[in-house]
């Protein structure tokens, strides 16, 4: 199927992939003063006396906000507000679908990281929480992260988290496989956007050790003359301890697993065939993966992941977000915190049993009706361990 | 009924008046690449292209945002953001029942006129409209100029313009009944809020010629030296033009209509006595008006309208917002002017026939299910006609 030229004909069609509709009936005067002046004061009282009111007599407790600035939508770029918007009703589509979570799109137009900060924080009040989307690197960081100073809300901005989440899962799963442990593994990342450094501090949180990070320059390492920016220099502290240099291809040379975030053809066979035994290959860009699973497998990797749904293992962010949030919706969260997180992922990867684990799966596929109820029940769980629910 | 005690019971019930649905398949591969990526690429790269797309391949086209401050909320006051949110959706509901308009509710948590007015252009390119609702007087009025200057969609404030619109509507059909011209009459109004400033202007725009406001201090006219300010020495350049000063009893005296939007009791039966042969008294104080039906028809009242559904002639908002957005939608407006107005007040009064017309029939029932359509296509011809139409 031509995608493009069809999901343009249907866009055209459907008129919008969203709607909203009304839960209440209208059919007499009493309806009306039920649902709208006077009885309404009422309700509209008991939130005055108790903000926390609002979860239980409006909607705001299973409603996400789904924003963008339109700055880094899909692999387009920064095409603009409007133009972001279709991917954001798509967004929406898919809480409903896989989390019943009730998903409302905005697009702000504005690239300013303050400016969006306060137009986020400023209708938080209306939200159960927020899904930040395809803003683009650093300015996603900064903005998530003066958000969650402000906001007693979740904020999560799936493009990093949503897929370090579904990375780890299936990074714990694919050393099963091939009988490593997090403690002993060596990491080579490629790529520091906003999903690289995420997935890279996500895998730290959840116990592995050693992981170099590489951009266009190479290996990321701490006092790097060239190519650094904040983020990276805070990762640096973190990463490459032992300070190596070099390029991708040097850095490959013994390491068990890579994760590519970044360009299409990056890694070849050759390069594969330097690793360790057993090598872990997720190749995530999209949609043309940094080496192709069948590229991979000739220079000896045992697993291979990519963005894929054609091939085997494909990361998918519709595994994370819409169970992450129906978890956090359904205690109330006040935020997303990694204890969550890590849940989530290994909800994720315990959906798969050991006798079913195998080299072609190691992640649930998206259409698993399993996956958006085991994420949700290990991601309220932890959030009630951790003291951020409100019920 | 108990309205307060069964709506609170009810909202706990719903959990929620609102909500967002999808409008498309999501059971398969096929489903998501068409809905999402990688198919949703293309109808975004058209909006690139051409913003107007927006209109065609998303839910703008039918798209209402829905927003307060807090500030004004029902007759409660500053009640704050969250706490106006169940008035918010129940305005929703209403939308989707009368106008089949999908409306969304924000509250934002600001009463700051900048910070407001840029919170909701920010993210204006994401709706078709935007009505503003419960919003202070006179920030409302700062904050509609400002957006409309800033805004290529319809910014509406339904508090003003819908109870303007039905006012005229009720008021033309009454002057019919006691056979009195809109030239001739002489109009007292009580209140000097957003709604009887949008009441006076309205009227001038129709071509009332006659019209005296009242405050607390008594009639207004320009150079009075207590109580006014900026909107009220506007308002005094083209009413009072005799600049009158005294009571809202002085004033009374003579006048052919009342126009009370100010508070309970504020005109007795004595009051109404002194005015015109077959005056007409619109007394909308809700809950309770400034003269009951019975006590003004006592003092000579011909005919008589109340906010209230419990007595004839209502004048209920419901009758004119739902229809002049699915007018201004259905053409795609950028904005909603005082032709639009007047010809959605028209419409809503052509609707009853000279043989139908009474004291006691002068305005549309609100469940008259030929006034959303009728006041749309009015609305919707009224903005061709003023090339305000995007098709």
């Amino acid at each position: 199927m031509d995608y493009a030229k069809e999901s343009l004909r249907l866009h055209g069609e459907w008129k919008g992939k969203i709607e909203v509709v009304t839960r209440v009936p209208v059919e007499n005067k009493d309806d009306l003063s039920l649902a709208y002046t006077p009885g309404v004061a009422q309700p509209c009282l008991e939130i005055q006396k108790d903000v926390d009111k609002s979860y239980d007599l409006t909607r705001r407790w299973n409603m996400c906000l789904v924003v963008t600035d339109g700055s880094a939508v899909l692999g387009l770029g920064n095409i603009g507000p409007e133009a972001g918007m279709p991917v954001m009703e798509g967004k929406c589509v898919l809480f409903k679908a896989f989390g019943d979570v009730d998903a409302f799109p905005l697009c702000i137009k504005s690239n300013d990281v303050d400016e969006i900060v306060n137009t986020i924080y400023l209708i938080s009040g209306s939200f159960g929480g927020v899904n930040l989307e395809d803003i683009s690197a650093p300015r996603c960081f900064e903005i998530e992260k003066k958000l969650k100073e402000k906001c007693d809300i979740p904020i999560f901005h799936d493009d990093q988290h949503g897929t370090a989440i579904i990375t780890l899962a299936g990074l714990t799963n694919a050393l099963k496989v091939v009988g490593k442990k997090k403690e002993d593994v060596r990491i080579v990342m490629n790529g520091a956007g906003a999903a690289a450094i995420s997935i890279a501090r996500l895998l730290l949180t959840a116990g592995f050790k050693d992981i170099t990070l590489c951009d266009r320059k190479g290996a990321i390492y701490e006092g790097r003359p060239e190519g650094m920016n904040p983020i990276k220099d805070e990762m640096a502290k973190v990463t490459n301890l032992a300070k190596k240099s070099g390029s991708l291809a040097d850095m490959l040379v013994g390491a068990d697993v890579f994760i590519g975030v970044s360009a299409p053809g990056a890694v070849t066979t050759e390069m594969v065939k330097t690793m360790n035994k057993d090598a872990v290959v997720f190749a995530c860009a999209n949609p043309t993966p940094e080496i192709f699973p069948d590229d991979a497998k000739a220079g000896g990797a045992k697993v291979v992941s990519t963005g894929r749904s054609d091939f085997p293992n494909q990361i998918n962010n519709v595994l994370a977000f819409p169970g992450i949030f129906r978890g956090a919706f359904d205690v109330r969260a006040k935020e997303i915190n990694d204890e969550m997180k890590l849940a989530a992922s290994e909800a994720l990867a315990n959906l798969i049993t050991d006798e079913e684990l195998s080299p072609e799966y190691i992640i649930p596929k998206a259409f698993d009706k399993r996956v958006g109820p085991a994420v949700a029940k290990a991601v309220a769980e932890a959030a009630k361990r951790t003291g951020v629910a409100r019920i």
